[in-house]
């Protein structure tokens, strides 16, 4: 096991990344204020694990709420029932949610945790690489609304996140790949010798070789924490964790949320920001040709679905939440681990190139 | 106009309190981050005020959306329909809510800029005296939930409190008698000379008295804004600011939200707590008498309403946000000025004080 400190003063938490963990409750039963535990999972991931989680925490009064499976569940209604599950138990302000699964019920369960009675404990036990590497660490929670993706939320802190590498071995291969989407995003934003690393090892991380596997979720989380650590309330540096995610929430929400994954949309999103930073010619197109083989390599759309106009999208990414004073903000490349925020962009290079990533 | 400061670092703030503040966009303007600007209000606020509020804000965007006024309408539903409008209007991260109403529009608009994009500016400025010493003071925000109130919400401090006494001359006398319900409280938590100035000038009060008022509106924001710096997220002192409501909160619940105004049921709630300590010969008959004559003469009730049953109230008390453990914790007194906290109260007083109070 190996664990990480996110850096926070008093919010201060543990990443503890390893194998076999979801049965290690010392890892999580310190980090409770009181008796009431409520565990959020959902119908996939709760039959796989919910009892080796639960069978540890034999001091507590366990209660569990198993929400159905996909970002389209991730609602204000889906939040609502959990907060009816809290008040039903008669969940005091001295309870902690845990959640068990990916990102959508760790985002769901940590609004929850963040709104109930103004705030309540949580702790995140991701199930999933994209809620291992990424969505689990940072405390960024909430769910999505028609109109766009993530606009309802808190900031909101776990006490402690539990990534069990071992609930990889169960993951379809579609979602260990979206979830590589985030891993190559960090090598792209600040890493380059981890994006070399991961060329040479996708084939491993593929096969769900542990070791691989284990020491990209721990290099992930790493860059993340240090990230987030410098800047919790993303007023500055941390925006640049959001590279690709313009493009990907843009078509998440035209494709209607949970047709593509959210890795696999961000994984297009990746593509799309180095081929505009290539047109720029801030990046080389060697570069971006790299960027475009090791997403195909890992199983990721480099193109728009076909049926999703390019202007819908540039109204969608109107609605991002990088938009200040009406000017759309994107994360671009000057290269292979050097990611940048710019207003500066050609609007029509944008949309040439969504025209012709069909 | 007085102008007091919320201490609280880099969220510190201003309390502006004086007569005809609503067209001095010169004290909102300075907090606004951005042009868009979403002023929320009710259907009987907006009629009298919104005009002389929007007609000041000449270098902003201001988009409005007018609310069904009432505690009934202080759900998850109407919040939702607050983040629609931001969402229609396409606001992005900088852009600002003000609240123009009482303490249910405040609630409401507060947690709806505390969510929307995880937390966007917000300005309070409220018309009814309740909202004016208290709920619109310190940053708590949220909506009721079918199983209890305040149960979803937010800590969010506002940009800036702007208190114009002068709308206080067309709130109805029964808003104007459940404001000074949490008036008496100040005195009653820790200011033993504000509540006897209070019992020598409450037909002053009544009668609208501008200077009275004032007077009135400056002390209560005094003694919330120094409780609040000091213990932001009450975790410790400002649990004191709840005398009354524990029983306030379950007599609103019981009757349906809306039924009673909150200051009513916090007026009964008050009477309840100075019952119980001297019953528990922790403060003297006389000061009960006293507490119980000057909500009599505010207009406020001091008995339970009819149909309320007391094994349903104490029921009710235990979904509290003060329960820890299990343990319901009381507000209650040791004299006029002094009241403290505990865990260690008879409950069979309780029941038979809620009995002989209907």
């Amino acid at each position: 096991m190996n664990t990480l400190v996110v850096e926070l003063g008093a919010r201060s938490y543990p990443i503890h990344v390893g194998d076999g963990l979801l049965e290690r409750s010392d890892l999580i039963a310190p980090t409770l204020p009181g008796k009431d535990v409520l565990i959020v999972t959902n119908e996939t991931v709760g039959p796989l694990y919910l009892d080796r989680l639960r069978k540890g925490l034999t001091e507590q009064r366990v209660e569990t709420l198993v929400l159905p499976d996909g970002e389209a569940f991730k609602t204000l209604t889906t939040f609502s029932q959990v907060v009816d599950a809290l008040l039903e138990h008669r969940f005091s302000r001295d309870c902690a949610l845990i959640a068990l699964g990916g990102g959508v019920i760790g985002d769901i369960a940590g609004f929850a945790a963040a709104s109930y009675q103004r705030g309540v404990a949580f702790v995140q036990v991701p199930t999933t690489l994209l809620a291992q590497v990424d969505s689990s660490v940072g405390g960024k929670t909430g769910v999505n609304h028609a109109l766009g993706k993530n606009m309802i939320g808190a900031f909101h802190q776990p006490g402690a996140v539990v990534a069990d590498t071992a609930t990889l071995a169960t993951l379809a291969d579609r979602e260990l790949s979206a979830g590589l989407a985030e891993v190559i995003k960090y090598g792209l934003i600040c890493d380059q010798t981890f994006f070399g690393w991961l060329e040479q090892n996708i084939e491993r991380l593929l096969a769900r070789d542990s070791t691989a596997l284990t020491y990209a979720v721990n290099r992930s989380c790493e860059i993340k924490a240090q990230i987030v650590s410098a800047d919790e309330h993303e007023t500055g540096h941390r925006v640049l964790l959001n590279l690709g995610h313009t493009f990907g929430h843009a078509i998440e929400n035209a494709l209607g949320y949970g047709e593509w994954l959210h890795g696999e949309a961000v994984g297009a999103g990746l593509s799309i920001a180095a081929r505009l930073s290539t047109r720029h010619q801030w990046m080389s197109d060697e570069d971006t040709q790299r960027v475009d083989h090791l997403l195909v390599h890992a199983g990721l759309p480099t193109t728009l679905p076909g049926d999703v106009s390019p202007s819908r999208l540039l109204d969608l990414m109107k609605l991002d939440k990088k938009v200040v004073g009406g000017a759309v903000r994107l994360i671009l490349l000057k290269g292979i681990g050097q990611a940048f925020i710019t207003a500066d962009f050609d609007h029509e290079l944008v949309l040439d190139i969504l025209e012709h990533q069909t």
